[in-house]
Protein backbone atom coordinates (compact mmCIF):
# COMPACT_ATOMS: atom_id res chain seq x y z
CA UNK A 1 0.00 0.00 0.00
CA UNK A 2 1.28 3.69 -0.74
CA UNK A 3 1.05 6.01 2.07
CA UNK A 4 2.82 9.91 2.38
CA UNK A 5 5.69 10.42 3.11
CA UNK A 6 6.23 14.40 4.85
CA UNK A 7 9.29 15.83 4.14
CA UNK A 8 10.44 16.16 8.37
CA UNK A 9 12.34 19.74 7.37
CA UNK A 10 9.89 21.63 9.41
CA UNK A 11 9.69 19.86 12.78
CA UNK A 12 13.84 19.44 12.15
CA UNK A 13 14.92 23.06 11.67
CA UNK A 14 12.16 25.73 12.11
CA UNK A 15 8.67 26.53 11.84
CA UNK A 16 8.48 26.89 7.90
CA UNK A 17 5.17 25.72 7.87
CA UNK A 18 5.11 23.89 4.40
CA UNK A 19 6.32 21.22 3.27
CA UNK A 20 7.26 18.28 0.60
CA UNK A 21 4.54 15.58 0.41
CA UNK A 22 4.71 12.23 -1.84
CA UNK A 23 3.36 9.17 -1.95
CA UNK A 24 5.56 6.36 -1.33
CA UNK A 25 5.73 2.63 -1.85
CA UNK A 26 8.18 0.38 -0.64
CA UNK A 27 11.22 0.42 1.45
CA UNK A 28 14.28 -0.31 -0.30
CA UNK A 29 16.66 0.62 1.89
CA UNK A 30 16.68 2.34 5.50
CA UNK A 31 19.93 2.70 7.85
CA UNK A 32 22.22 5.14 9.56
CA UNK A 33 25.74 5.95 7.97
CA UNK A 34 28.85 8.24 10.50
CA UNK A 35 27.22 10.93 8.94
CA UNK A 36 23.19 11.03 8.26
CA UNK A 37 20.41 8.56 7.69
CA UNK A 38 19.42 7.11 4.49
CA UNK A 39 16.62 6.10 3.36
CA UNK A 40 15.63 5.07 -0.40
CA UNK A 41 12.16 4.19 -1.17
CA UNK A 42 9.91 3.29 -4.22
CA UNK A 43 6.96 5.95 -5.29
CA UNK A 44 4.47 4.80 -7.79
CA UNK A 45 4.74 7.91 -10.27
CA UNK A 46 8.65 9.32 -9.66
CA UNK A 47 10.65 6.52 -9.76
CA UNK A 48 13.08 5.83 -6.88
CA UNK A 49 13.33 8.27 -3.81
CA UNK A 50 16.73 9.39 -1.67
CA UNK A 51 15.93 10.88 1.55
CA UNK A 52 19.00 12.28 3.34
CA UNK A 53 18.11 12.88 7.43
CA UNK A 54 14.45 13.10 6.25
CA UNK A 55 14.67 15.58 3.60
CA UNK A 56 14.02 14.35 -0.21
CA UNK A 57 17.19 14.59 -2.04
CA UNK A 58 16.16 13.49 -5.69
CA UNK A 59 13.70 11.06 -7.40
CA UNK A 60 14.91 9.38 -10.49
CA UNK A 61 11.88 11.12 -12.51
CA UNK A 62 13.31 14.45 -11.79
CA UNK A 63 16.90 14.57 -10.74
CA UNK A 64 17.60 15.74 -14.25
CA UNK A 65 16.62 19.09 -13.41
CA UNK A 66 19.23 19.30 -10.66
CA UNK A 67 22.03 17.87 -12.13
CA UNK A 68 21.88 19.17 -15.39
CA UNK A 69 22.07 22.42 -14.20
CA UNK A 70 24.52 22.36 -11.45
CA UNK A 71 27.01 20.86 -13.77
CA UNK A 72 26.55 22.29 -17.22
CA UNK A 73 25.80 25.85 -16.42
CA UNK A 74 29.28 26.45 -15.22
CA UNK A 75 31.10 23.85 -16.89
CA UNK A 76 29.81 25.49 -20.57
CA UNK A 77 30.61 28.82 -18.96
CA UNK A 78 34.02 27.89 -18.60
CA UNK A 79 36.05 28.24 -22.17
CA UNK A 80 38.26 25.10 -21.53
CA UNK A 81 37.37 22.96 -18.18
CA UNK A 82 39.96 20.41 -17.96
CA UNK A 83 40.01 19.96 -14.34
CA UNK A 84 36.65 19.76 -12.36
CA UNK A 85 35.88 19.28 -8.34
CA UNK A 86 32.27 18.00 -6.95
CA UNK A 87 32.19 18.15 -3.29
CA UNK A 88 29.56 15.96 -2.24
CA UNK A 89 27.11 14.55 -5.14
CA UNK A 90 27.51 11.23 -3.82
CA UNK A 91 24.73 9.53 -6.18
CA UNK A 92 26.69 10.03 -8.75
CA UNK A 93 24.23 12.78 -10.89
CA UNK A 94 26.72 15.95 -11.25
CA UNK A 95 29.45 13.19 -12.17
CA UNK A 96 28.01 11.82 -15.43
CA UNK A 97 27.08 15.13 -16.21
CA UNK A 98 30.29 16.24 -16.14
CA UNK A 99 32.12 13.52 -17.87
CA UNK A 100 29.55 14.58 -20.97
CA UNK A 101 32.18 17.24 -21.53
CA UNK A 102 34.81 15.66 -23.95
CA UNK A 103 37.06 18.24 -22.57
CA UNK A 104 37.12 17.26 -19.10
CA UNK A 105 40.43 15.04 -18.56
CA UNK A 106 39.62 14.32 -14.91
CA UNK A 107 37.10 14.59 -12.48
CA UNK A 108 37.70 15.11 -8.81
CA UNK A 109 34.96 13.83 -6.63
CA UNK A 110 35.01 13.93 -3.01
CA UNK A 111 31.79 12.74 -0.95
CA UNK A 112 32.36 12.38 2.67
CA UNK A 113 29.45 9.67 3.18
CA UNK A 114 30.70 6.07 1.23
CA UNK A 115 26.94 4.38 2.12
CA UNK A 116 25.28 6.92 -0.09
CA UNK A 117 27.81 6.13 -2.71
CA UNK A 118 27.35 2.25 -2.10
CA UNK A 119 23.67 2.49 -2.05
CA UNK A 120 22.94 4.99 -5.32
CA UNK A 121 25.14 2.28 -7.61
CA UNK A 122 22.34 -0.13 -6.08
CA UNK A 123 19.24 1.75 -6.43
CA UNK A 124 20.05 4.33 -9.12
CA UNK A 125 21.84 3.30 -11.78
CA UNK A 126 20.88 5.69 -14.13
CA UNK A 127 22.46 7.81 -11.95
CA UNK A 128 25.64 6.15 -10.75
CA UNK A 129 26.31 5.23 -14.20
CA UNK A 130 29.87 7.32 -14.42
CA UNK A 131 30.83 6.71 -11.28
CA UNK A 132 33.63 4.27 -12.89
CA UNK A 133 34.43 5.93 -15.74
CA UNK A 134 38.33 6.19 -15.43
CA UNK A 135 38.03 10.04 -16.27
CA UNK A 136 36.86 10.04 -12.29
CA UNK A 137 38.97 10.11 -9.49
CA UNK A 138 36.37 9.16 -6.57
CA UNK A 139 37.28 9.52 -3.39
CA UNK A 140 35.24 9.20 0.49
CA UNK A 141 36.60 11.40 2.75
CA UNK A 142 35.78 14.95 4.28
CA UNK A 143 35.60 17.81 0.94
CA UNK A 144 36.64 20.17 3.68
CA UNK A 145 40.17 18.69 4.44
CA UNK A 146 40.65 17.45 0.40
CA UNK A 147 40.09 21.29 -0.38
CA UNK A 148 43.00 22.21 1.91
CA UNK A 149 45.55 20.72 0.21
CA UNK A 150 44.61 21.74 -3.24
CA UNK A 151 46.07 24.82 -4.44
CA UNK A 152 45.37 26.44 -8.41
CA UNK A 153 44.31 22.92 -9.77
CA UNK A 154 40.62 23.14 -10.83
CA UNK A 155 39.33 24.82 -13.78
CA UNK A 156 35.59 24.80 -12.09
CA UNK A 157 34.35 23.56 -8.60
CA UNK A 158 30.69 22.08 -7.70
CA UNK A 159 29.45 22.17 -4.28
CA UNK A 160 27.05 19.70 -4.88
CA UNK A 161 25.73 19.43 -0.86
CA UNK A 162 22.93 18.85 1.50
CA UNK A 163 21.06 21.55 3.12
CA UNK A 164 23.54 23.31 6.09
CA UNK A 165 22.36 21.88 9.13
CA UNK A 166 24.09 17.92 9.43
CA UNK A 167 27.61 17.02 7.31
CA UNK A 168 27.32 20.00 5.19
CA UNK A 169 27.05 22.49 7.95
CA UNK A 170 30.99 23.85 7.21
CA UNK A 171 30.03 24.12 3.38
CA UNK A 172 28.26 27.49 3.76
CA UNK A 173 30.92 29.55 5.60
CA UNK A 174 33.81 32.02 4.81
CA UNK A 175 36.59 29.27 5.64
CA UNK A 176 35.63 26.95 3.23
CA UNK A 177 34.80 29.06 0.18
CA UNK A 178 38.19 30.61 0.73
CA UNK A 179 39.70 27.17 0.50
CA UNK A 180 37.66 26.97 -2.65
CA UNK A 181 39.11 29.90 -4.27
CA UNK A 182 42.11 28.96 -3.43
CA UNK A 183 42.00 25.31 -5.20
CA UNK A 184 40.54 27.27 -7.99
CA UNK A 185 43.07 27.96 -11.46
CA UNK A 186 43.38 31.92 -11.59
CA UNK A 187 40.56 31.99 -14.22
CA UNK A 188 38.19 29.07 -12.52
CA UNK A 189 34.75 29.12 -11.50
CA UNK A 190 32.65 27.25 -9.32
CA UNK A 191 28.72 26.92 -8.60
CA UNK A 192 27.24 25.75 -5.55
CA UNK A 193 23.34 24.46 -4.59
CA UNK A 194 22.39 27.55 -2.68
CA UNK A 195 18.59 26.39 -1.30
CA UNK A 196 15.51 28.13 -1.83
CA UNK A 197 14.37 31.75 -2.56
CA UNK A 198 11.07 31.90 -1.43
CA UNK A 199 11.97 30.04 1.84
CA UNK A 200 16.14 29.99 2.81
CA UNK A 201 16.82 33.59 2.44
CA UNK A 202 18.77 34.05 5.55
CA UNK A 203 21.00 31.57 4.65
CA UNK A 204 21.21 33.02 1.02
CA UNK A 205 22.09 36.05 2.20
CA UNK A 206 24.61 34.94 4.51
CA UNK A 207 26.20 33.05 1.96
CA UNK A 208 26.04 35.59 -0.61
CA UNK A 209 27.86 38.09 1.78
CA UNK A 210 30.98 34.89 1.98
CA UNK A 211 30.76 34.61 -1.72
CA UNK A 212 30.88 38.32 -2.64
CA UNK A 213 33.33 39.61 -0.05
CA UNK A 214 35.73 36.53 -1.71
CA UNK A 215 34.89 36.52 -5.61
CA UNK A 216 35.16 39.17 -8.08
CA UNK A 217 32.23 37.69 -9.70
CA UNK A 218 29.09 36.25 -8.17
CA UNK A 219 25.81 35.53 -9.22
CA UNK A 220 22.89 33.23 -8.76
CA UNK A 221 20.28 31.23 -11.42
CA UNK A 222 17.46 29.12 -10.52
CA UNK A 223 16.23 25.51 -11.21
CA UNK A 224 12.57 24.46 -11.12
CA UNK A 225 12.79 21.11 -9.12
CA UNK A 226 9.24 19.90 -8.09
CA UNK A 227 10.54 18.07 -4.59
CA UNK A 228 12.62 20.45 -3.31
CA UNK A 229 10.50 23.02 -0.84
CA UNK A 230 8.47 25.52 -2.44
CA UNK A 231 9.86 23.46 -5.88
CA UNK A 232 12.29 26.72 -7.03
CA UNK A 233 15.75 25.98 -6.12
CA UNK A 234 18.59 27.89 -6.77
CA UNK A 235 22.53 27.47 -7.55
CA UNK A 236 25.62 30.14 -6.31
CA UNK A 237 27.52 31.02 -9.36
CA UNK A 238 31.43 32.59 -8.63
CA UNK A 239 33.90 33.57 -10.71
CA UNK A 240 37.24 34.99 -10.94
CA UNK A 241 37.82 36.23 -14.34
CA UNK A 242 34.73 34.77 -16.39
CA UNK A 243 31.07 35.80 -15.98
CA UNK A 244 29.01 33.51 -16.73
CA UNK A 245 28.64 34.27 -20.72
CA UNK A 246 31.59 36.14 -21.57
CA UNK A 247 33.36 32.82 -22.70
CA UNK A 248 30.14 30.56 -22.90
CA UNK A 249 31.06 27.44 -25.04
CA UNK A 250 27.66 28.00 -26.88
CA UNK A 251 28.46 26.19 -29.92
CA UNK A 252 29.32 23.06 -27.80
CA UNK A 253 26.00 23.66 -25.59
CA UNK A 254 24.26 23.75 -29.33
CA UNK A 255 25.72 20.51 -29.70
CA UNK A 256 24.77 19.09 -26.64
CA UNK A 257 21.21 19.95 -26.23
CA UNK A 258 19.69 17.36 -27.65
CA UNK A 259 20.26 14.37 -25.51
CA UNK A 260 19.74 17.00 -22.41
CA UNK A 261 16.36 16.96 -20.80
CA UNK A 262 16.73 20.51 -19.33
CA UNK A 263 19.59 23.01 -20.39
CA UNK A 264 19.54 24.69 -23.76
CA UNK A 265 21.29 27.88 -25.03
CA UNK A 266 18.53 29.89 -23.94
CA UNK A 267 18.01 28.55 -20.97
CA UNK A 268 21.61 28.87 -20.10
CA UNK A 269 20.99 32.45 -20.24
CA UNK A 270 17.59 33.00 -19.21
CA UNK A 271 17.95 30.96 -15.89
CA UNK A 272 20.11 34.04 -14.80
CA UNK A 273 17.15 36.38 -14.85
CA UNK A 274 15.80 36.84 -11.17
CA UNK A 275 12.71 37.84 -9.97
CA UNK A 276 13.07 41.27 -8.12
CA UNK A 277 12.57 40.46 -4.91
CA UNK A 278 15.51 37.28 -5.54
CA UNK A 279 17.96 39.72 -6.89
CA UNK A 280 17.63 41.64 -3.42
CA UNK A 281 18.74 38.86 -1.89
CA UNK A 282 21.78 38.43 -3.49
CA UNK A 283 23.06 42.36 -3.90
CA UNK B 1 -3.65 24.92 16.87
CA UNK B 2 -1.95 24.85 13.40
CA UNK B 3 -2.72 21.43 11.10
CA UNK B 4 -1.64 20.80 8.02
CA UNK B 5 -3.94 21.75 4.62
CA UNK B 6 -3.20 18.66 2.05
CA UNK B 7 -4.19 19.84 -1.56
CA UNK B 8 -6.82 17.53 -1.97
CA UNK B 9 -6.07 17.19 -5.67
CA UNK B 10 -4.42 14.23 -5.81
CA UNK B 11 -7.53 12.43 -4.71
CA UNK B 12 -9.97 14.10 -6.58
CA UNK B 13 -8.69 14.11 -10.48
CA UNK B 14 -6.18 11.51 -10.71
CA UNK B 15 -3.14 9.69 -8.74
CA UNK B 16 -0.42 12.18 -9.11
CA UNK B 17 1.67 11.04 -6.14
CA UNK B 18 2.77 14.52 -4.86
CA UNK B 19 0.82 17.25 -2.71
CA UNK B 20 0.68 20.32 -1.52
CA UNK B 21 1.24 20.35 2.11
CA UNK B 22 0.65 23.63 4.23
CA UNK B 23 0.55 24.75 7.62
CA UNK B 24 -3.15 26.11 8.37
CA UNK B 25 -4.49 27.86 11.29
CA UNK B 26 -8.16 29.98 11.66
CA UNK B 27 -10.75 29.40 8.58
CA UNK B 28 -11.59 32.43 8.31
CA UNK B 29 -14.39 31.82 5.77
CA UNK B 30 -15.95 28.67 4.03
CA UNK B 31 -18.96 28.28 2.19
CA UNK B 32 -20.37 26.66 -0.67
CA UNK B 33 -20.87 28.63 -3.74
CA UNK B 34 -23.28 27.78 -7.32
CA UNK B 35 -19.96 26.98 -8.79
CA UNK B 36 -17.35 25.82 -6.10
CA UNK B 37 -16.63 25.25 -2.39
CA UNK B 38 -14.76 27.91 -0.91
CA UNK B 39 -12.78 28.33 2.00
CA UNK B 40 -9.90 31.31 3.64
CA UNK B 41 -7.61 29.89 6.49
CA UNK B 42 -4.88 31.53 7.98
CA UNK B 43 -1.31 30.47 7.90
CA UNK B 44 1.07 31.20 10.51
CA UNK B 45 3.89 31.96 7.76
CA UNK B 46 2.55 33.14 4.71
CA UNK B 47 -1.07 35.43 5.43
CA UNK B 48 -4.23 34.12 4.44
CA UNK B 49 -4.90 31.73 2.15
CA UNK B 50 -7.73 30.68 -0.37
CA UNK B 51 -8.73 27.22 -1.21
CA UNK B 52 -11.15 26.74 -4.03
CA UNK B 53 -12.34 23.05 -4.29
CA UNK B 54 -9.74 21.89 -2.05
CA UNK B 55 -6.37 23.15 -4.40
CA UNK B 56 -4.73 26.05 -2.70
CA UNK B 57 -5.74 29.36 -5.53
CA UNK B 58 -3.27 32.12 -3.78
CA UNK B 59 -1.62 33.13 -0.56
CA UNK B 60 -0.79 36.75 0.60
CA UNK B 61 2.64 36.05 0.84
CA UNK B 62 3.37 34.54 -2.72
CA UNK B 63 0.49 35.78 -5.06
CA UNK B 64 2.44 38.62 -6.47
CA UNK B 65 4.53 35.57 -8.76
CA UNK B 66 1.13 34.69 -10.06
CA UNK B 67 -0.51 37.95 -10.76
CA UNK B 68 2.56 40.33 -11.67
CA UNK B 69 3.19 37.29 -14.31
CA UNK B 70 -0.32 37.15 -16.01
CA UNK B 71 -0.46 40.19 -16.13
CA UNK B 72 2.52 42.22 -17.17
CA UNK B 73 3.70 39.73 -19.53
CA UNK B 74 1.39 40.03 -22.13
CA UNK B 75 0.86 43.86 -21.68
CA UNK B 76 4.10 44.68 -21.85
CA UNK B 77 4.45 42.62 -24.58
CA UNK B 78 1.75 45.05 -26.52
CA UNK B 79 2.69 48.35 -27.55
CA UNK B 80 -0.29 50.11 -26.79
CA UNK B 81 -3.10 48.19 -24.36
CA UNK B 82 -5.83 50.07 -24.12
CA UNK B 83 -8.71 47.39 -24.15
CA UNK B 84 -8.18 44.46 -21.53
CA UNK B 85 -10.12 41.40 -20.86
CA UNK B 86 -9.64 39.41 -17.78
CA UNK B 87 -11.86 36.02 -17.38
CA UNK B 88 -11.88 34.57 -14.10
CA UNK B 89 -9.52 36.38 -11.75
CA UNK B 90 -12.29 36.65 -9.29
CA UNK B 91 -9.46 37.53 -6.31
CA UNK B 92 -8.74 40.88 -8.29
CA UNK B 93 -5.03 40.12 -8.28
CA UNK B 94 -4.70 40.23 -12.10
CA UNK B 95 -6.96 43.36 -12.50
CA UNK B 96 -4.79 45.19 -9.41
CA UNK B 97 -1.73 44.26 -11.96
CA UNK B 98 -3.37 45.25 -15.29
CA UNK B 99 -4.79 48.67 -13.99
CA UNK B 100 -0.85 49.80 -13.31
CA UNK B 101 -0.84 50.45 -16.62
CA UNK B 102 -1.51 53.97 -17.56
CA UNK B 103 -2.10 53.05 -20.87
CA UNK B 104 -5.32 50.83 -20.38
CA UNK B 105 -8.57 52.72 -20.93
CA UNK B 106 -10.51 49.99 -19.89
CA UNK B 107 -10.24 46.80 -18.20
CA UNK B 108 -13.23 44.21 -18.52
CA UNK B 109 -13.98 41.47 -15.60
CA UNK B 110 -15.42 38.73 -15.96
CA UNK B 111 -16.05 36.60 -12.99
CA UNK B 112 -18.53 33.75 -12.73
CA UNK B 113 -18.72 33.30 -8.94
CA UNK B 114 -19.52 36.59 -7.18
CA UNK B 115 -18.91 34.87 -3.73
CA UNK B 116 -15.26 35.08 -4.83
CA UNK B 117 -15.14 38.35 -5.38
CA UNK B 118 -17.06 39.27 -2.09
CA UNK B 119 -14.84 37.64 0.04
CA UNK B 120 -11.69 38.68 -1.50
CA UNK B 121 -12.55 42.43 -1.09
CA UNK B 122 -13.33 40.92 2.73
CA UNK B 123 -10.02 38.94 3.57
CA UNK B 124 -7.87 39.75 1.11
CA UNK B 125 -8.31 43.53 0.50
CA UNK B 126 -4.46 44.13 -0.82
CA UNK B 127 -5.39 42.06 -3.74
CA UNK B 128 -9.10 43.31 -4.24
CA UNK B 129 -7.51 46.78 -3.81
CA UNK B 130 -8.56 48.42 -7.11
CA UNK B 131 -11.83 46.50 -8.07
CA UNK B 132 -13.72 49.46 -7.72
CA UNK B 133 -11.14 51.39 -9.95
CA UNK B 134 -13.01 53.88 -12.39
CA UNK B 135 -11.40 52.17 -14.93
CA UNK B 136 -12.20 48.47 -14.34
CA UNK B 137 -15.66 47.34 -15.13
CA UNK B 138 -16.71 44.20 -13.14
CA UNK B 139 -19.20 41.74 -14.38
CA UNK B 140 -20.83 38.60 -12.41
CA UNK B 141 -21.40 36.66 -15.15
CA UNK B 142 -20.40 33.46 -17.15
CA UNK B 143 -17.01 34.76 -19.32
CA UNK B 144 -17.70 31.78 -21.80
CA UNK B 145 -21.26 33.64 -22.57
CA UNK B 146 -19.83 36.86 -22.36
CA UNK B 147 -17.17 36.50 -24.55
CA UNK B 148 -19.56 35.54 -27.78
CA UNK B 149 -20.78 38.83 -28.08
CA UNK B 150 -17.28 40.37 -28.41
CA UNK B 151 -16.00 41.30 -31.69
CA UNK B 152 -12.70 42.84 -32.52
CA UNK B 153 -12.56 44.44 -29.37
CA UNK B 154 -9.69 44.00 -26.82
CA UNK B 155 -5.38 44.26 -27.16
CA UNK B 156 -5.03 42.25 -24.57
CA UNK B 157 -7.33 39.16 -22.94
CA UNK B 158 -5.84 37.31 -19.74
CA UNK B 159 -7.75 33.91 -18.92
CA UNK B 160 -7.03 33.54 -14.94
CA UNK B 161 -8.50 30.54 -14.60
CA UNK B 162 -8.71 27.45 -12.17
CA UNK B 163 -8.10 24.13 -13.32
CA UNK B 164 -9.79 22.64 -15.52
CA UNK B 165 -12.41 20.59 -14.23
CA UNK B 166 -15.31 22.11 -12.08
CA UNK B 167 -16.19 25.48 -13.39
CA UNK B 168 -13.14 26.46 -15.82
CA UNK B 169 -13.69 22.92 -17.49
CA UNK B 170 -14.99 24.92 -20.53
CA UNK B 171 -12.38 27.58 -20.89
CA UNK B 172 -9.48 25.11 -22.15
CA UNK B 173 -11.67 23.90 -25.00
CA UNK B 174 -11.36 24.82 -29.19
CA UNK B 175 -14.36 26.44 -28.90
CA UNK B 176 -13.65 29.24 -26.39
CA UNK B 177 -10.44 30.28 -27.72
CA UNK B 178 -11.90 30.73 -31.08
CA UNK B 179 -14.08 33.26 -29.58
CA UNK B 180 -10.96 34.81 -27.79
CA UNK B 181 -9.49 35.28 -31.20
CA UNK B 182 -12.62 36.99 -32.27
CA UNK B 183 -12.86 38.86 -29.41
CA UNK B 184 -9.33 40.64 -29.98
CA UNK B 185 -8.78 43.10 -32.35
CA UNK B 186 -6.75 42.19 -35.30
CA UNK B 187 -3.09 42.40 -33.30
CA UNK B 188 -4.49 41.75 -30.04
CA UNK B 189 -2.75 38.84 -27.60
CA UNK B 190 -3.48 37.08 -24.95
CA UNK B 191 -2.43 35.18 -22.06
CA UNK B 192 -3.56 32.15 -19.95
CA UNK B 193 -2.43 30.22 -16.56
CA UNK B 194 -1.49 26.62 -18.02
CA UNK B 195 -1.03 24.31 -15.18
CA UNK B 196 2.16 22.43 -14.28
CA UNK B 197 4.13 21.48 -17.09
CA UNK B 198 5.61 18.59 -14.67
CA UNK B 199 2.73 17.50 -13.80
CA UNK B 200 -0.19 18.21 -16.05
CA UNK B 201 1.65 18.00 -19.45
CA UNK B 202 -1.40 16.27 -21.44
CA UNK B 203 -3.62 19.10 -20.41
CA UNK B 204 -0.79 21.64 -21.86
CA UNK B 205 -0.40 19.36 -24.88
CA UNK B 206 -4.14 19.61 -25.66
CA UNK B 207 -4.10 23.31 -24.81
CA UNK B 208 -0.99 24.13 -26.92
CA UNK B 209 -2.82 21.63 -29.84
CA UNK B 210 -5.90 23.74 -29.54
CA UNK B 211 -4.08 27.38 -30.01
CA UNK B 212 -1.24 26.28 -31.76
CA UNK B 213 -4.30 25.51 -34.51
CA UNK B 214 -5.68 29.07 -33.82
CA UNK B 215 -3.14 31.55 -33.39
CA UNK B 216 -0.40 32.40 -35.68
CA UNK B 217 2.08 32.77 -32.57
CA UNK B 218 1.89 30.67 -29.42
CA UNK B 219 4.50 29.77 -26.55
CA UNK B 220 4.96 29.46 -23.37
CA UNK B 221 6.15 31.22 -19.84
CA UNK B 222 7.41 30.16 -16.48
CA UNK B 223 6.79 31.61 -13.09
CA UNK B 224 7.94 30.04 -9.75
CA UNK B 225 5.23 29.72 -7.65
CA UNK B 226 5.64 27.86 -4.24
CA UNK B 227 2.02 26.41 -3.48
CA UNK B 228 1.22 25.11 -7.24
CA UNK B 229 1.46 21.74 -7.62
CA UNK B 230 5.56 21.38 -8.98
CA UNK B 231 5.88 24.63 -7.89
CA UNK B 232 6.39 25.74 -11.26
CA UNK B 233 3.91 27.27 -13.11
CA UNK B 234 3.03 28.32 -16.96
CA UNK B 235 1.16 30.25 -18.91
CA UNK B 236 0.46 30.57 -22.64
CA UNK B 237 0.96 33.08 -24.67
CA UNK B 238 -0.76 33.45 -28.31
CA UNK B 239 -0.71 36.61 -30.47
CA UNK B 240 -2.40 37.19 -33.93
CA UNK B 241 0.73 39.56 -34.97
CA UNK B 242 3.07 40.44 -31.86
CA UNK B 243 6.04 38.00 -30.70
CA UNK B 244 6.32 38.77 -26.80
CA UNK B 245 9.21 40.61 -28.12
CA UNK B 246 8.97 42.42 -31.48
CA UNK B 247 6.75 44.94 -29.93
CA UNK B 248 7.02 44.99 -26.42
CA UNK B 249 7.25 48.04 -24.05
CA UNK B 250 10.54 47.48 -22.21
CA UNK B 251 11.18 51.30 -21.43
CA UNK B 252 8.02 51.27 -19.72
CA UNK B 253 8.56 48.34 -18.03
CA UNK B 254 12.00 49.70 -16.86
CA UNK B 255 10.11 52.38 -14.93
CA UNK B 256 7.54 49.92 -13.16
CA UNK B 257 10.44 47.52 -12.39
CA UNK B 258 11.10 49.30 -8.83
CA UNK B 259 7.71 48.81 -7.88
CA UNK B 260 7.04 45.20 -8.38
CA UNK B 261 8.58 42.26 -6.62
CA UNK B 262 8.85 40.10 -9.46
CA UNK B 263 8.69 41.10 -13.41
CA UNK B 264 11.97 43.00 -14.83
CA UNK B 265 13.28 43.34 -18.29
CA UNK B 266 15.60 40.55 -18.51
CA UNK B 267 13.15 38.17 -16.75
CA UNK B 268 10.82 39.17 -19.01
CA UNK B 269 12.81 37.56 -21.59
CA UNK B 270 14.32 34.89 -19.61
CA UNK B 271 10.52 33.45 -18.57
CA UNK B 272 10.49 32.23 -22.24
CA UNK B 273 13.16 30.21 -22.02
CA UNK B 274 11.65 26.81 -21.66
CA UNK B 275 13.86 23.22 -20.24
CA UNK B 276 13.61 20.70 -22.99
CA UNK B 277 11.26 18.60 -22.07
CA UNK B 278 9.14 22.03 -21.67
CA UNK B 279 10.03 22.78 -25.51
CA UNK B 280 8.38 19.38 -26.70
CA UNK B 281 5.03 19.36 -25.01
CA UNK B 282 4.23 22.78 -26.13
CA UNK B 283 6.19 21.80 -29.96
Amino acid sequence: MNQWFNEELDEQYFDLGARVSIKIGETLFEGQSDFQKLQIVKTPNFGNMMILDGAVMLTEANEFAYHEMIAHIPLFAHPNPKRVLIIGGGDGGAAREVLRHACVEECVMVEIDGLVVEKSREFFPTIACELDNPRLTLLIEDGIKYIENAQNEFDVILIDSTDPAGPAEGLFTADFYKKVNNALKVDGLMAAQAESPYYFQKTQKELFGVLNGIFPYTTMYLSAIPFYPSGTWSFAFASKDYSEISHARVVDLEKMTPSLQYVNPALFRGCFALPNFIKKIIA
